[in-house]
């Protein structure tokens, strides 16, 4: 299967002013890193301007200097980009950096921004800003909507032309680690820590290492038992830990630039130190031990909760789960382990409070975990333009009004943690176009952009996602940013109404289903009756409010303070209860659907006024899913608007058809 | 994988009285199925009077003779047995007569009944009782709860000793047919029709044939296109009609026993003449002709319906396709073929109206279908003895009160038909006990016994079974038959109520879920809203009352008359509805899930006294059915209690827990 090149689709243009800049380039050094931002500047050359750059022996004479300045003040990663003279030189202290300034030049190219005075610094906002790719050894992709594997296939590795050029698209937004397997490690995923993909996987890591990217994996916690026949995998049992020294010392031989792993323990039906009576500071201690003398990092998840719950059961609140497990913790965790925490409380919905650990843990690393892979977001079917939700969780001032923000706690502040960041569940697979819709690259675009420059808006982000991708016409770009903007908050329209979330499908978690997940095991209830909806989780319900800091525990727990957008999930109102847009909730049920299932028609329509301007193909294969978009929110509309007629029996005071 | 004997389970027993008879057998030719015959009695006669029954030369010297008689009365499948001065006749037409007779003697052994005097003349109610086996050739099988095929294995045939043992208890209940492969036809089952697996059909065959049993196979109606290419497989058109001919010949030849062909056209993405705008009858007559010479049999079945429905559309009605599609062709069909019809007009719920067609098509054969395989009724997971269910059917006085009941219609009354009679849905699969839930035999059994004298009651059917399988204790006689009878009513109340039927989750069909198909395209809707429930299906709804002939067109059509079990089947009502039990539909719904879950509870407790007086690996293996079968009644009495509570926030009167 081929593929396309997504926002690395460079388009002819005729500027004159760039051609002294691009006519050669001088780097310092022979670094793989360097040579593979030589290399991308020259490709960028030849495909926009038509010229082929030649290295030049000396600075002085080059257009590009790629060059490593020890103390500038970049770090490794930073870059300082100046322009003087008709020269442009790249500067950092690191290769990496190096690399990320050269594909800036490039985005300015794209762009068709001058580079006469130009004159940037720039310093990633977070030292781990990483993919978690949930695939398969198989081929499949856990939650993957666009295609199969391009790391695995049929129980092997693949390393080619295409990993190859997934790096670049990677390192071109300032992706630094992969996980490349699934957390649900089973099967032969768990020998990827022995000798059996040894070769394949140094490889990996070699190619993604010219590209600044170090390779993670996701662990097994039971593979000391799996792999070599212990009868337990305690963590503080004594074979136990050497398994794991041993382990580690091993495959860092063979991959000493190994970043490390990605644990999802006592989670979903994974093992974990639960099983032997040990904490998950316990269990993360123990392996983050066996990995500290090669540098490397376990980056341990938060997604722990009872995942067998009886829907008679009102008090357990699965939203408590992860404050409850790890808060307890604090302090207790090794500085090489970092606590992986999903940007919401329960899964990740269209509309969550963000997750009240993020700030909690004073004396622990914490990173933050989205998810591209669109789950439960429409699965690249929609389109949902996730990076203002993101935006938002990295603005939520988590520490309490005043205080630090999510943004502040996982990029480590000042504290000049390595140990810290930003992940993101990726949404790519084999498709042609790597997400299956096409509109869907902007997320990932956008994640690695933010996730290396958090004072980027959506907006800018947006713009250079455009141009990179479709180019610079006026018609194309204003009409792509208008529906990227229009998409998160239609999808929350047409979708659950007012932060209660689920209503989808159990299992696949495609389309609506009122009660899909009322009467089941999961711990994600709506409650709702012929008078009202919505779970009571202030100090008089499950308390969940509390784990915030002030003052949102108080805003949160009252049910006149509590913003709309959150209304069900902190309490349980009467349909007829006053939103503070002045509506009743019931009206605003009705009203938020047509308006949802009317906006993905829009935004259909808005495509199809591109018509001509995209490439064909492009074209078409984006409206098909358009127009099955358009028909499923209409879905939408109908199962949600009439289960809760038919539940509440008040009439829409529009009078619309509601079945 | 071994096996058990399920109802042909011998024990060993002391009664002298029967010595003389089973001494030796006197076998009237050579016979295949004579054969056989003599086979079983010798088999009986060892195990349960530990005696070697000799052949004796002589009719007048044997203990027991097998006689063929011409002009008995009796037809080749009937048969006389009568006792005298010591000997016993089993006399007959036809060899099977002969077997059927055999069977008869074994099982008033395993009665401990005499047979001084004995005198009985039993002839078959049905020309055709079958099973159909929806079972894939890669061994799976469609709505199987009881493992695997014992057909098919990794795209092979399988015959063996256990289809041998398998054809012995087929027999032993008067089945004459069996529909070996799934009535979805698809890969390779297609290729059943060539000579693919001509050899394996044919040793099946001829196994089958030593038991009286004709195979039968399901065919695509796509296969000229499939196997050979063709453009189409329009039924009108020559050189399809001349494949199939072909096709039949050759097949016939390789099979002459072949009893025929069962037929799933145009359903639920099946193949079909509406493809090229032809009728049921242009398709089914094409085969028909094709089988002719060679006295094939056509089984076309009525489950016809469009499977794409828009919930939203409160017009179409899937319960009136049936007739809709089929009463305007009768008629047309030709003599050997036979419309099988499902006994309701929906799918297989615990509770249906009689399917309107029976009867309605005066110059068409028509044969009833009934499953056993409980896909909607606990998948053998939960106990529930179908045969009062089908006892009610064959019983319905279709023609209208004081004509016709559905068993004259099947069995062809006075007609002299050979193309009519019963088909169940087999439950039966490579599990030791043959049926997943050892109870779950009792349908097989019952289904068999009852197709071949539908004079039967449930009870003698009940008792006849238990003693064979069970033996004659008298404690275990009465509470296994007081469980059965108590399992149809019990799984009524704790599931879906009156009528409605659906409630469970999609796909599977196993386990609560009130809205599982309510804004789904299946045709299948309850349309609860908060003041009531039910389908409009009177004159002023969708008319499907009026298939029925008086007086049931008025009493369906009337919410009034109409019987409280199917109330919901045919009316909207309020909750607040006053049953003919004096209760409301609402506080019905409440009642019945309570007491439904209690029953399941005393089942429960009477299967447990039984501990001791049934093998113990029986006893434990239906202790962890019925174990499971309790919770889960609760878990559908909860599920269904809380969703009309939350629905109609009306309260029960005896004020139990409702979530």
């Amino acid at each position: 299967m081929g593929w396309e090149q997504a926002w690395l689709t460079y388009r002819k243009q005729n500027n004159r002013n760039w051609e002294p800049y691009f006519g050669s380039i001088y780097a310092d050094g022979e670094g793989k890193v360097i040579k593979t931002a030589s290399k991308e500047l020259k490709r960028a050359a030849r495909e926009i301007l038509g010229r082929e750059m030649k290295d030049s022996g000396q600075e002085e004479h080059a257009g590009i200097i790629l060059k490593l300045v020890p103390d500038l003040g970049t770090g490794t990663e930073g870059f300082h980009i100046k322009e003087r003279n008709g020269q442009i030189y790249v500067m950092s202290e690191g290769e990496p950096g190096l690399l990320y300034g050269s594909f800036s030049c490039i985005r300015r190219l794209q762009m068709e921004e001058e580079f006469q005075g130009f004159d940037k610094k720039e310093i990633p906002s977070n030292p781990l800003r990483m993919l978690n790719h949930w695939d398969n050894m198989d081929g499949s992709i856990e939650r993957g909507y666009s295609g199969n594997s391009f790391f695995f296939k049929d129980q092997r590795i693949l390393v080619n032309e295409r990993t190859v050029e997934y790096a670049r698209l990677a390192a071109s937004v300032g992706i630094n680690g992969v996980v490349i397997n699934n957390v649900n490690v089973k099967g032969n995923a768990t020998r990827l820590l022995d000798e059996t993909y040894g070769k394949e996987l140094k490889e990996l890591a070699d190619l993604l290492e010219a590209y600044g990217i170090r390779l993670f994996l996701s662990l097994n916690f039971a593979a000391p038992m799996e792999l070599s026949g212990l009868s337990g995998a305690d963590p503080l049992q004594e074979d136990v830990r050497e398994w794991w020294k041993m382990t580690m010392a091993r495959l860092y031989q063979r991959i000493p630039g190994l970043g490390g792993f990605l644990v999802k323990a006592d989670s979903e039906g994974r093992p974990g130190p639960f099983t032997y009576g040990r904490t998950h500071a316990d269990g993360a201690n123990m392996l983050a031990e066996a990995v500290q003398p090669y540098g490397g990092v376990i980056i341990w998840r938060c997604f722990v909760y009872n995942c067998m719950q009886d829907w008679r059961d009102k008090k357990t609140d699965r939203a408590r789960s992860g404050y409850d497990h790890f808060k307890p913790l604090d302090g207790a965790f090794r500085d090489n382990v970092v606590l992986q925490i999903k940007n919401g409380p329960m899964d990740f919905q269209v509309r969550e409070p963000v997750s009240p650990l993020f700030g909690a843990m004073e004396h622990t690393n914490e990173m933050l975990e989205v998810q591209l892979a669109q789950e439960y977001t429409g699965q690249q079917r929609h389109v949902c333009y996730l990076i203002p939700m993101i935006k938002e969780v990295l603005e939520f001032r988590c520490g309490g009004l005043g205080r630090k923000r999510v943004r502040d706690v996982i990029s480590g502040g000042g504290k000049g943690q390595r140990c810290c960041g930003m992940a993101a569940v990726a949404n790519t697979g084999n498709d042609e176009n790597w997400t299956g819709h096409d509109l869907a690259a902007a997320n990932w675009y956008g994640f690695g952009r933010l996730s290396f420059q958090m004072d980027l808006s959506p907006e800018e982000i947006a713009k250079e996602w455009i141009v990179g991708t479709f180019g610079t016409d006026r018609k194309v770009m204003d009409t792509i940013k208008k529906i990227l903007f229009m998409s998160w908050p239609a999808y929350e329209k047409y979708t659950s109404p007012l932060g209660i979330g689920w209503m989808v499908n159990p299992g696949h978690h495609y389309g609506p289903n009122v009660d899909g997940y009322e009467y089941d095991r999961w711990g994600t209830y709506h409650r709702a009756d012929h008078l009202g909806i919505g779970i009571d989780r202030s100090e008089k319900g499950t308390g969940y409010a509390l784990q915030y800091g002030e003052p949102y525990a108080s805003i949160y727990g009252d049910m006149k303070a509590c913003p709309d957008e959150l209304l069900l999930f902190f309490h349980h109102v009467p349909y007829v209860h006053r939103l503070k847009s002045g509506k009743t909730v019931i009206q605003h049920i009705y009203d938020s659907h047509f308006e949802g299932a009317q906006e993905a028609k829009e935004m259909a329509a808005c495509w199809e006024s591109l018509k001509g301007k995209i490439p064909d193909f492009i074209f078409e294969r984006v409206k098909k899913r358009f127009d099955h978009q358009k028909e499923h929110a209409e879905e939408w509309r109908d199962q949600i608007n009439s289960y809760f007629f038919r539940k509440s029996m008040i009439e829409d005071e529009k009078h619309r058809i509601i079945y």
